[in-house]
């Protein structure tokens, strides 16, 4: 019998990859079962409406098949309400923390595997970062509920302006982008206090929580990581040339800007120039949108925000990292150098394979979703971007989705969500080999 | 007056890649000229229709706002030949074949120019490379018109015959995709000679002068460099996979492969599977095509062909090292080795260069096209796609482009074709610095 229990543990070995793909998806089948349970709806669920939604909210999408206000009961929307934190702040935080509430040790392999989710390069003090990671969420996000609340319980009443502040402030931190209302947030265009309280929390949701615990800590910009100087400085940039881009094209758009005063068309277009990257929510109808402008947000839905964040897409490190490696080539220069900072080629390498990766992963899916749904290609485009980034905006197919494509897009919003390279690890068997090659000559370009 | 000479003489002093740029600019610019004349044309032809006709031909595109079969009298038909001989060879090819003739020496610079142009990696033999590349050239193009005079004289009779067959033979090795007949070559969909000397030419040309030599010279595959190999069973690979999809996706397709025999059924897949590498010939109409077929050649397109070709696009080569480095980077491997040679790092950043700029240029150029143009959004992809990937295959946009949407194609067939890098080098001014920066870390994906 030994040699039976031995073969079992040796099957049960997962890599840390493996372990949070495994998580996940369970995390996802759960949610699922839930939503299915008659307390959850109003009306009945179809178990494929069910998984989307499970996944939606546990990958923090917001992609909807169903209208999330009306379908689900307070519990279904509890149910959202719970796969979102998880979703976002990882499972891996809530293994731990429910390990550390039974009074458990955590073990190495436990910590590797926090490591690895929370994208840390070293092991050293991970359980700490989880500890103070689940506090700052959660009273950031209580903070933000009451502030919304003040002004939703006066148009709402006490218990729906309360339940509906707490429900849009962890959909916001977690970038999931759902929301109980029809139109999402697009009756509060003009409202200071959403517009304030929701891109505030989507933003320090989505930079990463090593860049907020750097700048809590440090509080100078010189004495902040290289990490934290890209982050900030990218998200400022990136900000403000969608906002102006998307100003300037949707001016006169009567769909979008067109009508709006010029305030109310300056807060539109500062909501949907950071909403893509990958919070989700909509103040403008991206259905009437220019195509230029539509063009443009699949690249901010493509960028995404920071590592180990509540957002996903290829991540803003990335893109940059590319950028400047790029750049310095074509300006012949030997090594890639951001703030007298030299970035070495494994970091170049991995950027690259992430890039990619996903690029091949959006290639595959449009592929997938043209050939099952008969849909504008503008339209599966947008879908397929909206699904990798985790984003949740979407041109109007959700709903008009076949089976199929319904889990083709699961698929995406899974892999966008543990990321590409996790996805790929948790299958690729690594091999070291010691042989040493000549160096090949090929030419490109 | 010396400081002024001084001045000039600095002015005048171009780099390689400015050369490379300026030369093909005025040759489209003199073509442009040409066509413009009365003995070119039966009706006539606006300036920016003649620069698109001429930038299309020299960049060896084959896109046609005009039907080049009834717009232009035999002179003009002949003018868009030498344009795309110009363009396919590559106008240094015969700036040196001039100078040779001429009987005068060829100086350093001049061959560095060479160099630039064929992309070779040592200057030694350029020069004869040039030689045996254009006698090559015009011996393989009468070759193949004879054979297809064979089949087009008794058609057209003999000045026609003749004279087609020399047109669609020179169009065909320099990838060009320009034809006399408005359907392109439909109605030889299933014509073995027609789609044997076609397909033979275009990949001839579209392999590399470097592979071509290659193999003439070693004949056995053990013996050939690492970039033939790469080449050859990349392009087998390929095709056989290229084939393979669109046989699948376009089988019962009414609008392309439903209504054919089996037989033209498999000549029409093997021709529309390589067409896309970028000869932009079409024995299909791709208006017709279902959208994953479009989308799959999409890739085709950006992909193109050999390094020193006649064919553009980011190159076989550059996408093998890509893709070969992204899965050694996912297997944990150190290195990135193919055919027991190793790929180092500037081989590795210089495709991720080349592959990052011309995702952006295509990416700006769809932007653009969105606005100016109120087509199908996959209409405009597609065309961008073609235009930068010097194919030539539409879904019918081309005539129906706004005047802006005509500049911004040629501006995008025309860094198709001299190369993203080259054309960024021409303006990027480079700075060696020998400053060394400390490691920076940045968290990616």
């Amino acid at each position: 019998m030994t040699l039976q229990k031995d073969k079992v543990i040796k099957w049960v070995r997962f890599t840390p990859p493996q372990v949070l793909a495994i998580g996940f998806f369970l995390t996802i089948i759960i949610g699922a079962v839930l939503l299915m349970l008659p307390i959850s709806t109003t009306k009945p669920l179809s178990w494929i409406d069910a998984l989307f939604t499970a996944a939606s909210a546990t990958t923090v999408t917001g992609l909807a098949v169903v209208d999330t206000g009306t379908q689900f009961t307070v519990f279904g929307q509890t149910v959202i309400m719970g796969l979102i934190q998880i979703g976002g702040l990882g499972f891996m935080t809530f293994a731990v923390l429910i390990v550390m509430i039974l009074g458990k040790k955590i073990g190495l392999k436990e910590r590797m595997l926090v490591q690895e989710a929370l994208n840390q390069p070293t092991i050293g003090g991970v359980i700490g970062l989880v500890k103070v990671l689940f506090l700052f969420s959660i009273s950031i996000e209580l903070i933000a509920a009451l502030i919304l609340s003040i002004r939703l319980v006066p148009q709402y009443g006490w218990s729906s302006g309360l339940f509906a502040s707490l429900f849009h402030a962890i959909s916001a931190f977690n970038n999931a982008g759902f929301s109980l209302w029809p139109d999402n947030l697009m009756s509060y265009v003009g409202d200071p206090t959403v517009n304030l309280v929701i891109t505030f929390l989507f933003i320090t949701g989505g930079i990463g929580f090593t860049v907020l615990f750097d700048v809590m800590k440090n509080r100078r910009f010189k004495t902040f990581s290289l990490h934290t100087k890209l982050m900030l400085t990218g998200t400022l940039m990136l900000n403000a040339i969608a906002m102006l881009t998307v100003f300037i094209l949707e001016y006169s758009n009567p769909g979008t800007l067109g009508h709006l005063h010029i305030v109310d068309k300056l807060w539109a277009s500062y909501f949907q120039a950071v909403t893509p990257r990958t919070a989700g929510f909509n103040s403008l109808d991206f259905g009437s949108m220019r195509e230029g402008t539509i063009v443009f947000t699949l690249l901010l839905m493509f960028i995404g925000a920071g590592s180990a964040s509540t957002a996903s897409g290829i991540k803003l490190t990335t893109f940059i990292v590319i950028l400047t490696s790029v750049i310095a080539y074509l300006r012949g220069k030997k090594e890639t150098v951001i703030f007298r900072r030299s970035i070495k080629y494994p970091i170049i390498i991995k950027a690259l394979a992430v890039s990619v990766t996903s690029l091949f992963i959006v290639f595959l899916g449009i592929f997938a979703l043209t050939i099952t749904e008969q849909a504008p290609f503008l339209q599966i485009v947008f879908e397929t971007f909206s699904a990798f980034g985790t984003v949740g905006l979407t041109m109007g197919l959700t709903p008009e989705l076949t089976t199929a494509g319904k889990c083709i897009i699961i698929v995406i919003m899974f892999i966008g969500r543990i990321g590409p390279l996790t996805f790929v690890f948790s299958f690729a068997k690594t091999e070291q080999s010691n042989i040493r090659y000549p160096d090949g000559e090929v030419f490109t370009g």
